[in-house]
């Protein structure tokens, strides 16, 4: 019997029902059809990221959607503070570099989170700077930033925000227009219950102000202008993976359904399990700020990582993902997105018991699991 | 009963083995199951491209791919000629614009190919010209160039012969590397027997020659160099839609398992079947050098546009694609891409046939489909 369990921070467990959903007779995509998914789905990811600004759709990465936003928001005369504390974080520093947008890239230690204060000083000190980019929830570290709080100094100081919410919408509290996030992204494959393939951005009327007015922009593909353009029809500029919008329609009424403060509770929970779990186990979290969407561990002395993950993976069908860059062999990486309970996640934590204590760790077998299921009993 | 039959040029319709694929229990795509997917997939698209070229997987559409390839090709200092005779054409065009490439535009009447002298004459001009895009088979009008013929011109005058093949490979006649063309760009929902979301490039040496020295291009998502990169050890920069590939790696399977240029002649069968029963039932094709991966019938006299279609549709469930811009009301094309095959055509005829008649267009009921019939009866 050979079961696989993803516990990768995306791609994630997706539903059964989704995936046969995608996998019915379908029509093309120029048709009422298309149209009605298609705005039913928009509708759908405005409940999620709780906002009333536009939602587009594109097919391709979080990184194709980001980089749309990116070029769509620093025209000619821009600046862009980026806040790099992992992979993403720096991806998006990167993107501005290849388009020549200047960027000033404030690096962070990894594994900890921006202070806002911080970001309100570049502010100050740099009239210049028209945007900030921030990592909601970097997924390399597991680490999340205080984006409200982010979002009021971005108000306070009339600078646009844009977030990476790629490992925060759908798993993590996001109140896009409470707080003032003015491009939120997001993809298909981490919290959505969707396999990759599609990205999801809103955007705020602050922003489409200057998005409009940036028809020289690098992008076609990624053209944010075009793509609102579409949308007002319920339509893309370009053809769409038109069978995930299929998949997402059902995958999101699944997460509407739960509710999504319920289902910030579930991560939570399974997160806050987790953590407990590797407290019990001699098991330290590498974060400083943990993410509640993905949770990453230190390696405990004395374990071999490749040895800990590939039993995991060949004795449970436990998929989860190592660090990378300096952190590779350093820790593992469990998420809590998906098609995913407190029942996965227990079951998830044993296994990871009984490998670390196979390995040679030191710990009370049974310590994990009962101290996971404390925050379950007290949470769930 | 409601049967989808799509004769829409892309989407098309996709083998119930590839949806069901499609739908099966996943892994991450950082693994070796997905390198393996991958590594296949590099390997047949090879056989339906015959190249021995580089070959590079994109998630998005046929439009994301040809920007990455006019893009990359087109480094400061370069200058591009488009060959526009229809929408698609017009699209690359419109790109090398947004882009600031200087592109040098030339139109062709709709529904015509262009002479390969015409470009001959344009290299021989104009010494500034870098690059050349064609369009191998216009979808919007249905209308094939001779791509053989321009590759000889643009190997004889050493330019970059870049070419839209998104309703070419996998349906028509096409030998990448015998031709000598630089970049070949398709998409998944054509004759490849997938839905849409991936797109696909051959890239000669002769192109990586330019790209590779083009660090600047105003691409992330869509630079060829990081895709090349990645592809070396069988991933992609950038999360993939790997369900798709998954998807992708069967129905290549069994389009290289009917043979490839038995899958051109059962393309062309079809194709030629249309015209025949065109001819018969007095209906003109619209094009004068028609492609046989689609066909475009003019609207008799006398016959309204949407009410054909929409009899096709309702009454058939056939889908059919009309016209764009000015050929709107004009024009019906019917695909011979996807997984259809002469009973099909066939079916898809008689019900045409029975439409025309009930719509008051004058022949003799009986002869379209006796007239397919003696194509299909010769060919197949």
């Amino acid at each position: 019997m050979k079961k696989i369990r993803l516990f990768t921070p995306g791609p994630c467990t997706v539903p059964e029902e989704v995936l046969i959903e995608m996998a019915r007779p379908f029509e093309h995509h120029r048709t009422a059809w298309f149209k009605e998914l298609f705005a039913e789905c928009t509708t759908q990811l405005k409940q999620i990221f709780l906002t009333a600004n536009d939602v587009l759709i594109f097919t391709g990465s979080g990184t194709a959607t980001a980089e749309g936003a990116i070029v769509g928001c620093n025209p000619t005369g821009s600046k862009i503070l980026t806040i790099e504390g992992g992979k993403f974080g720096e991806r998006w520093g990167k993107i501005a570099d290849q388009f020549g947008i200047p960027a000033v890239r404030h690096k962070v230690e990894w594994g900890h989170a921006v202070e806002p204060g911080v970001i309100e000083d570049y502010l100050k000190k740099d009239p210049a700077i028209t945007s900030v980019m921030v990592v909601h929830s970097e997924t390399s570290t597991a680490t999340a930033c205080d984006l409200e709080a982010i979002g009021r100094v971005c108000r306070a100081h009339d600078r646009l925000l844009l977030a990476d919410c790629i490992t925060s919408a759908g798993a993590l509290p996001l109140r896009i227009d409470d707080w003032g996030v003015d491009v939120a992204i997001t993809g298909s494959q981490k919290a959505l219950l969707l396999p990759p393939g599609l990205g999801f951005a809103s955007v705020s009327e602050r922003a489409w102000k200057v998005i409009e007015q940036n028809p020289q922009q690098s992008s076609f593909y990624l053209n944010y202008n075009q793509a609102r353009k579409a949308a007002e029809k319920n339509d893309t500029p370009y053809t769409p993976a038109h069978l995930l919008v299929r998949g997402l329609r059902v995958a999101l009424r699944m997460l509407l359904d739960e509710g999504l403060e319920n289902a910030w509770k579930r991560v939570a929970a399974m997160a806050n399990a987790t953590r407990s779990a590797a407290q019990a186990m001699n098991v330290e979290v590498f974060s400083k700020s943990p993410s509640d969407s993905v949770t990453a561990l230190n390696v405990p002395a004395g374990v071999d990582e490749s040895k800990l993950r590939k039993a995991l993976r060949d004795k449970y069908g436990i998929h989860t993902a190592g660090g990378q860059d300096h952190l590779s062999g350093k820790i593992v990486r469990f998420s809590h997105m998906g098609f995913i309970d407190s029942v996965d996640m227990l079951g998830c934590i044993g296994a990871l018991e009984h490998t670390l204590f196979s390995l040679g760790h030191g710990f009370d077998v049974g310590a994990g699991v009962a101290a996971a299921q404390k925050v379950f009993v007290e949470r769930t």
